[in-house]
């Protein structure tokens, strides 16, 4: 499952919703930079639809298949927030989750870069303070994600439900880690996220590993925010982040915000990392399975084809990744002005790019 | 200690850093808004400066007395993010939550209105979309902010830290009952803020709360959106809410956004309200002690003068509350191109003005 193979296999899951089609897309991309003999790809049928025709959410037989590959390409999974016709969470702690802690996906980077021109909610004084370009290294196999807890008493007015968060001196320092080499070769700041005033527990862990790991990166500055506030100068001083490091919940909140003021979730690229390389590392766009657009063209494959740079580093090709790159923001600026496009136009105008 | 006494005593606690400025301010304004004779103050020394001449972060006997007040009135604890000085959640927990979870503040009522021409980090498009004006009722009680959890073998490679997040139907019912209340007397819509599909037992616990409510409130609309979504929602289209009801930590993180966006936590006033009337509610703004900006007449009161105009609704004054809101208002229109007041200055125009 390393990625050495000389061929990489690609295990495909293009999911529910927009999913299959961004990913069609990114492969696209992936294909006109890379070659497509330079890869193979084997396709997965998950998520909602395939749970409903099947009642398979992620079988024991499909787990150990996609493990053996050199890496997946996810779209999205899941369905609409109100869908009632699957229940809440068991596509993603059976199926997403499940793949991220199965495949002990420690590192869950989300790069976040604003492109000027690209339609944004912030003020011209926000964005035009300088350049935004940061990367959010989220913790991916612990906190309040791990599933523990539970409910007694359920359904009544004397009802308990809770959830426990676990951090773990281990899962801690391995992000804490990554995100301090990243930072290093970036431009040296590192910013702890946390809420360690209130929940003293994980905070004095992620307070002392940050600390601890900190004395290796001598030339990595370092400060700390509190979640709350982290919000607050998202929006009124993004340019001021370079490297963030956070644990799980907190860091889906703040990448969500982080893709909005950076034109949006449509643009925002992730990889869930395995860092030892025991396992295959997944690629995924930030955004959902956006059931609502889902077949009308309109999805922006933008972050599932970014994911595919990421993807590259990962197979150790970063010229190539920053070919991806490249094109990417070569398409986005060509948007200016310019009248909307399908979801294949986008891949074929940055496929041609490449 | 229910708000009935024919003159109601305030209990006062200034606290840290620009805590008793702005708490100066606010009581002015107080005095100003109903006389100085219709109530009657009583002052505590607590926070990081009493903790460190004397040991007492809130003994019982100090509980005991403020507990008899009519309300509190809070200005800011706890030291900088970063000091070493106090403990890490020394005061948060000892002090400010303690008084929250002492005298069972289950609504944390955190209102948000955008007056235009105020400074707000969101593009013109957006603002000028409609007005901006929603209410977050934070549930006060539980959640991650119980304080349960632990370590074992801590500082070491193995260490393990767990937080756990308490949720139960009474309580979760209580905020709930709240939002909808003030939910119809506003525009009738209610948007529930959680996480359940990862969160499921917390989740499924908060999603049956308020459908159970909603059939009390047939005439107010719901709609439900993830935490993370609702970052976004928060800068794309603020004006798509009314009343959000969610848990504690959720709460404060989008209640911080909330304020960012709609000029700043500067001017977020909230009310910690304890819905039986056993013991007193307290009324603080959103933002902490800022010690870096302490001691410079900086500090911008309005957060503080603005929780006297909901410290007057729970008193049963709501056309004062009123005159407050409506000085507040013109006074933060006439800044518009003004030179910087001070802290002092701008509590004597609201005082002038009510
Ligand atoms: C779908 C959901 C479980 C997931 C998460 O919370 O991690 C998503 O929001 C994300 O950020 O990848
Ligand atoms: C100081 C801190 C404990 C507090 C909280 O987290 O509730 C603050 O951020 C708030 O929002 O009132």
């Amino acid at each position: 499952a390393t990625p050495t193979s000389a061929v990489p296999e690609l295990a495909v899951i293009g999911g529910d919703g927009i999913g299959p089609e961004v990913t069609a897309e990114a492969l696209k991309v992936l294909g006109a930079t890379i070659g497509s003999d330079s890869f193979t790809t084997r396709d997965y049928a998950l998520g909602a639809e395939h749970w409903k025709a099947t009642g398979e959410v992620l079988s024991d037989e499909t787990l150990a298949s996609i493990s053996s590959a050199d890496a997946i390409v996810l779209g999205a999974v899941g369905a609409a927030p109100g869908s009632t016709e699957v229940p809440s969470g068991l596509l993603e702690r059976g199926l997403l989750l499940k793949l991220r802690f199965a495949l002990d996906q420690g590192v869950n980077l989300r790069p976040s870069v604003w492109y000027p021109g690209t339609p944004t909610p912030l003020a011209p004084e926000v964005t035009s303070a300088g350049p935004i370009d940061f990367v959010v290294c989220r913790e991916g196999t612990e906190g309040l994600y791990c599933g523990n807890g539970g409910v007694v008493r359920a359904g009544t007015p004397q009802e308990i439900a809770t959830e426990v968060s676990i951090n773990t001196a281990f899962g801690v320092e391995r992000v804490v880690r990554d995100a301090f080499s990243r930072a290093r070769a970036r431009r040296g700041r590192l910013t702890l996220v946390h809420k360690h005033n209130v929940l003293v527990n994980a905070g004095s862990l992620w307070r002392r590993v940050v600390e601890e790991v900190a004395a290796d990166f001598p030339d990595v500055e370092q400060d700390y925010l509190h979640v709350d506030a982290v919000t607050i100068a998202m929006v009124r001083e993004p340019q001021r982040f370079d490297v963030i490091v956070t644990d799980n919940l907190f860091g889906d909140i703040i990448t969500d915000l982080a893709g909005a003021v950076t034109g949006g979730i449509g643009l925002a690229p992730s990889a869930n990392i395995n860092t030892s390389g025991q396992f295959p590392s997944m690629f995924e766009p930030v955004h959902g399975s956006a059931p609502d657009i889902a077949g009308t063209g309109r999805a922006d494959p933008t972050a599932a084809i970014s994911s595919m740079a990421l993807l590259l580093d990962h197979l150790g090709r970063p010229a190539d990744a920053d070919r991806i790159r490249a094109a990417v923001s070569a398409d986005i600026a060509s948007r200016l002005g310019a009248s909307a496009r399908t979801t294949s136009q986008i891949g074929d105008a940055v496929a041609a790019l490449v």
